[in-house]
């Protein structure tokens, strides 16, 4: 049938990122907006009918809106110069599983609906699965509103570019209460599936991770008229403190740290910088030792800091506690793919945010590069088709 | 008369940056452009004819343009989040010096040209003095033509929507044979002059000086899933390399090197980076000792990289050896200006490209702060206005 890999094809084009390579569909972009009329025409082909919640999240249903309804979905967004599988494979694997449970002749005892999650990713307002956070009450309504991207544009009038209300933004109790059992299916990230066992595995927990900013003031001056001895180079604190970064997370067991995103104010090659800010991801399974992590680094940088005659702030930006999917539905997923093995994932995602208000649990699909955020990203044409089939498996059995 | 105040004051407004602080006038910008208006409407209010040679480099002709003309000038461009001074201090004392020797009512033997200079910072195209470099040969027409801005857009389509025919751009004979001498006033860019002393000096020679682009390869990867122990982290290697470049110019004698621009690709928080790409400015007044520091930090970053799994490539993007004003010319300088010491700089200027061609020499005015290419660049007021007495002192004994 191969329904997976021909709904991916047909997306193949869209967002291509020519510098980075792979896909970079920051959501409310045009790719990204693309790829939303794509989900709601594939939807309305299948008899769904799709609307459009006031947080921008896409619902698909399969029968009537109702409370305690089945929900599958994952999202569309990407970050810059991603794979074409973080996000978009839980889609197509939802759309290609509706079609197999018809083709089944399943009887439904409640309704199906696939829902599209809006800036899972965090790349372009910053902070990761603001789609859920909003509807979950997790982030301030107000907060979101006036989160900045690159460019400078609020959130509130990207969405309201999208057609969204700002004004709505924030907790839905309709949409949550429609919510009984959520289940997303999503390319695994790392090597946790190998070769030759089963394609699929079954997700316990989501580490806790978060997000910091750290902003090194320094003195800008002149590169060549500036003697070394001279200088508050505050490039030269952060290129230590991203060393700092490393070698604690290094030491502590579990604990992954990273440095991916940094910004020299004003950014000129004969400049000495008068500041830089850099971007701090780290993720531990124990939300104590996160915070020890981050205390630990945030008191290295302020050493570095001072020897180089600079200073340093730290603002958390994000932070989400590590999470147990709900365990009866993990039962009931491992009963439906009775050969999956269970996993714990070092990365956030919607069904991380959803679990602690509603039965969430999650699918992983063999990633056989183990490398994800990156257009090496991998499946296989078979697991990827499969995946329709383990969804539907499952879905079926909570129909 | 305070003239070189009030010419400063009347284009105050033009190109602020709201981000960096201070100004942002790249090389053809509506920011640039509209100085470059403003240069014109000065200077014919001053009886002085303007002409754009096919470099893009201004003339106002006080007489006929003629060969072996005296010629003063500097540039208008700036670094991002530069000072007030660099730059259009020595267009404003230019203009204002024309003022005193037609009110001293000086006899020519010569004509006059002031001349400003495009893309002086290569802020925009990475290429310092990219006007004075195209007019003497000293960069390929094609190389320039082909180099491009961060938006992707080549200088000969910049060119060629400020005005000019990219097709013409390169070595001009007639305008070089134009200048008999050519004298740059510059705002000094470090504490050559104290509180107490005179407030201009002389320059002898500028220091050698070159740009390096450092490319880190890595494995790009998810923040989350991938362990520290199996990554492959470009930044990792980025950061220890600009630790390397630091230490390595601090523990040569008279060395300045610097890394002010550095980009992460993709760039995105959760997203261990597949690339760092960073930019290496390094300067010293033996050319061997900046082509030895540069070949140290190369051999370096490639242990640095090969330890974290990943691969640096250095590639130069010019360099500009040591000059010496000419002698005669700088004792001519000296005799005009009697109490001025005499300094070396560490700044490249359009008058070093120029020296290797034409006499040429420099006048620097004190800069208090000692900083430069920062919005707390300083000149006095009194000193800003006394430019215009000490550039007139000058050009009357040239005429």
């Amino acid at each position: 049938m191969a329904a997976v890999t021909s709904l991916l094809d047909s997306i193949s084009d869209i967002g291509r990122d020519p510098v980075r390579g792979g896909y970079s569909r920051p959501v409310f972009s045009a790719a990204e907006t693309e790829l939303r009329s794509w989900f709601t025409a594939e939807a309305q082909s299948r008899g769904l009918a799709v609307e459009t919640d006031r947080n921008g999240i896409l619902w698909a249903w399969w029968g009537e809106p109702q409370k305690g309804a089945l929900v599958t979905g994952s999202h569309l967004d990407s970050v810059p110069g991603g794979g074409a599988f973080d996000g978009p494979l839980g889609i197509a694997a939802a759309l290609a599983a509706v079609d197999v449970l018809k083709e089944r002749g399943v009887q439904r005892n409640r309704s199906l609906a696939i829902t599209v999650f809006p800036e899972e990713e965090g790349s372009r307002f910053g902070v990761a699965c603001l789609g859920s956070r909003l509807l979950t009450g997790a982030i301030d309504p107000d907060t979101a509103r006036n989160l900045r991207d690159d460019a400078g544009t609020t959130f509130a009038d990207a969405a309201r570019a999208a057609g969204l209300d700002p004004e709505h933004l924030g907790r839905d109790e309709d949409a949550l209460a429609r919510i009984g059992d959520f289940v997303e299916l999503h390319v695994e990230q790392g090597r946790g599936l190998g070769e030759d066992g089963p394609a699929v595995a079954v997700g316990s927990s989501i580490l806790g991770h978060g997000r910091w900013k750290l902003t090194v003031h320094g003195q800008g001056n002149h590169a060549g008229t500036t003697l070394m001895e001279d200088r508050a180079d505050p490039m030269v604190a952060a290129a230590q403190i991203i060393t700092a970064v490393q070698q604690t997370a290094a030491a502590q067991p579990g604990a992954r740290a990273t440095v991916g995103r940094i910004q020299a104010i004003p950014g000129g090659t004969n400049v000495i910088p008068s500041r830089v800010d850099l971007w701090l991801d780290a993720r531990h399974e124990e939300d104590a030792v996160t915070a020890r992590l981050v205390e630990t680094i945030h008191g290295k940088a302020q050493k570095i800091a001072a020897f180089e005659g600079c200073s340093v702030t730290l603002a958390q930006e994000s932070f989400s506690p590590t999470t147990s999917f709900d365990p009866a539905l993990q039962r009931q997923l491992q009963l439906a793919l009775p050969q999956a093995p269970v996993l714990v994932t070092g990365a956030g995602h919607d069904a991380g945010i959803l679990a602690g208000h509603v039965p969430a649990g999650m699918i992983f699909v063999r990633n056989p590069s183990g490398i994800s955020h990156s257009p090496e990203e991998y499946v296989e044409d078979a697991d990827a088709d499969y995946s329709a089939t383990a969804l539907a498996d499952v879905l079926e059995d909570l129909l």
